[in-house]
Order: structure tokens, then sequence, then C-alpha cells
């Protein structure tokens, strides 16, 4: 299957590139730098240039997007503004635009998170994009056309990651973001739709 | 108690009216006309202006929020980001500007919806706002400060307003706005936080 891999240079899109491959799918990557495609998926001409570059695609793997974390006292009108569009303006518009492009029977995997269900201190910009998300997989799973597919991964926090984030995420369980990918795969492969997948 | 509520004309708004009214709790309405207040809840600036003409209050009540209703295939980049904007960032820009100006034990209710657990064709911005603004109660409500409190209230389709809606939600039980309505009683009244009143 020719599969566009969207975030393909971060721990989960690695993670997902390998298991890809290992599947024997074709694969195109893109993140902001580094990818065989650029693309700002906050700027729906950059995305619209990705598509016309990626051609006729079977599946859209989303593993990018990225919010604020700042304490809630914090937080300016600014930085609500950008978690709104950094992972979930930005997602809906690769599945509104890719829609139009993808094949019959297409499929839409995309990245929610933990803290939609789980809190945590510093993260309300990632629990209310994750909101958004996983919302929007449930809606546009009964119109997409064509019988596109749409579904979410809604992993805990990975345990490459836990260095990166300290304390912040203490107590909670990680798993390894290959766990995640797998999700992808079963997304991707398999016939359900409207689905999140939490780990 | 003063409360500010927000919407206050509308089907929904009204309804919270009469029931705070009858609880014997000092009111002052706002909405786009036809209020004390004018506001644009999606203007941060707007907000200010409202919060500042307010005065002190013990509890914020919204039961505002607009978006686009539109089959997904018809929906614009521009609509995606209305319907983040009407009911999203609206209302968490509610509370973060008026966490700041609250009482001691202030308390925040806002407006989410049915569509969030169950879409409807021409519903998915509604569905992500609804995702969003529920997502950012149970977030919120482990970071607000001075022991203030943050919950949703979660309808289906009003009675009041299937005439309205037509067949969109064909089948759908609707219930009395004023069922919704005695929720912010017991958001506001109560001492729970970070619940969504589903009904």
């Amino acid at each position: 299957m020719k599969i566009l891999l969207i975030g393909a240079t971060g721990t989960l899109g690695r993670a997902v590139h390998m298991v890809l491959r290992e599947r024997g799918h074709e694969i195109v990557t893109a993140s902001r730098t580094g990818s065989e495609i650029s693309v700002d998926i906050t700027d729906p001409d950059s995305i619209q240039a990705m598509y016309e570059r990626a051609g006729r695609i079977e599946a859209v793997a989303s593993a990018a997007g990225g919010v604020p974390w700042k304490p809630f006292a914090e937080l300016s009108a600014q930085d609500v503004r950008d978690g709104l569009t950094g992972k979930a303006f930005s997602q809906i518009e690769l599945v509104r635009q890719g829609s139009a492009r993808a094949a019959e029977d297409g499929s839409f995997t995309l990245i929610s998170g933990v803290l939609v269900r789980d809190p945590l201190v510093r993260g309300s910009m990632a629990s209310v994009a994750n909101g958004a998300v996983e919302a929007f997989v449930r809606a546009a799973a009964i119109e997409l056309p064509h019988r596109q597919r749409i579904n979410a991964v809604s992993p805990t926090v990975f345990s490459e990651s836990m260095d990166h984030y300290g304390d912040l995420f203490a107590g909670f369980e990680p798993v390894p973001a290959a766990m995640a990918a797998n999700a992808y795969i079963r997304s991707i492969e398999g016939r359900q739709t409207g689905q999140v997948y939490e780990m």
C-alpha cells in the first residue's frame, strides 16, 4: 500500500516507519524537516503542496502535532490558539484535504494521546487538542466518502520519552512507541473506522 | 451568589436564567445582543471588557458558542477554524480570563453537547468543539487556582429545538432545556469539579 507518513522523524513517526516497512508498504515521508517532503501542517497551503507532491496515496498516517506545554495560569490567548491549531486544526485539515485525494477505501490514522482522559499539570492544551481529534474521528467516520476510514491512536507516554518529560508523567506506566505503531497497522490494514485505539 | 450568564438569550440560556432566578441568585446577563452586557466571546478583548463591566463574580455560566453546520465534504479550512474558535477557544478564553477575576471558590460551567459521543451528518464541527471543551474541563479542573471549579453540561437535543433542527436529530430522545439548566445549578451550587453532566 502507498502510505503518506507525516511526522516521520519523531519518536512515534520513526517507530511507525519501521513497522510499515516491515509490513512491505511503500512509504512517503513528510515532516517539518528531514523527510522526503517538507510540510508545516498548521498551514493549509503547505498541506496542499505536500499532497500534490505525494501523488495518489492509499493511506495517511499522522504522527505529527505540537501544542504549548505550560501551567494553565501562564497560558496566553495565543497559546490556546496555538494548541488548537497545532494538533487539532492541522490534523483535521490533513483529512479534509486528503479525503478528496485519497483512494477509494483509503484510510486516515491520526494521533491523539492519554491526556484527553488523564490530565496533567501543564498539559491542558494537549488535553484540548486530543479531545478535539478523538471527537473528530468519531464524527468524520460517518461522513467520509468512497468507503474511506478514519481512526485515532491514543497512547500514554512512550518509554523512549520518559527522560525528556522528566517528572511530568511520574507514576504513568510508559509503553514502547512500537506498541503505538502497531495500532497504525491495525487502523490501516483493518476495516475499522471511527475508533480510538488507547494504550 | 453573583453569577455571570453568557449566552443568556438562547433556548438554553433562558432556561438557565429562569432556574438561577428561582434559586435566588443575582444574575448578570451577557450575549451578542439583547443582554445587559454585549459580548463576542470569540474576541478576547470583548471578553475582557465584559468581565470589567461585570465586576466581581462568583460563578460563570456559559450557554454560548456556535459552529458551522455543514456536510463534511463542504467544510472549508475557515469553517474548521470557525468551529474551533466559536465554541472551544471562546469558552476556554472565558475561563482563562475569568480565573484571574473570579472569587475564591468560584466556578465555571461550560456548554458541550451530545455530538461528542453521538456524531451526526453535518455536525462534525460541533463534535470537534465539544470534544475540546470536555477535555478542557477535565484538564483545567486540576489546575484552577483558589479552589475554583469547572464542569461542563453536555445535553442531547432540546425538545424546544426539534422543530429548528428538523430531521437532523431524527430518532434522538429530546430533553427539555430546563433539564440541562438544572445541571448548571448542580455545577454552581455543588462542589464537584472536572465533571461532564450528560443528559
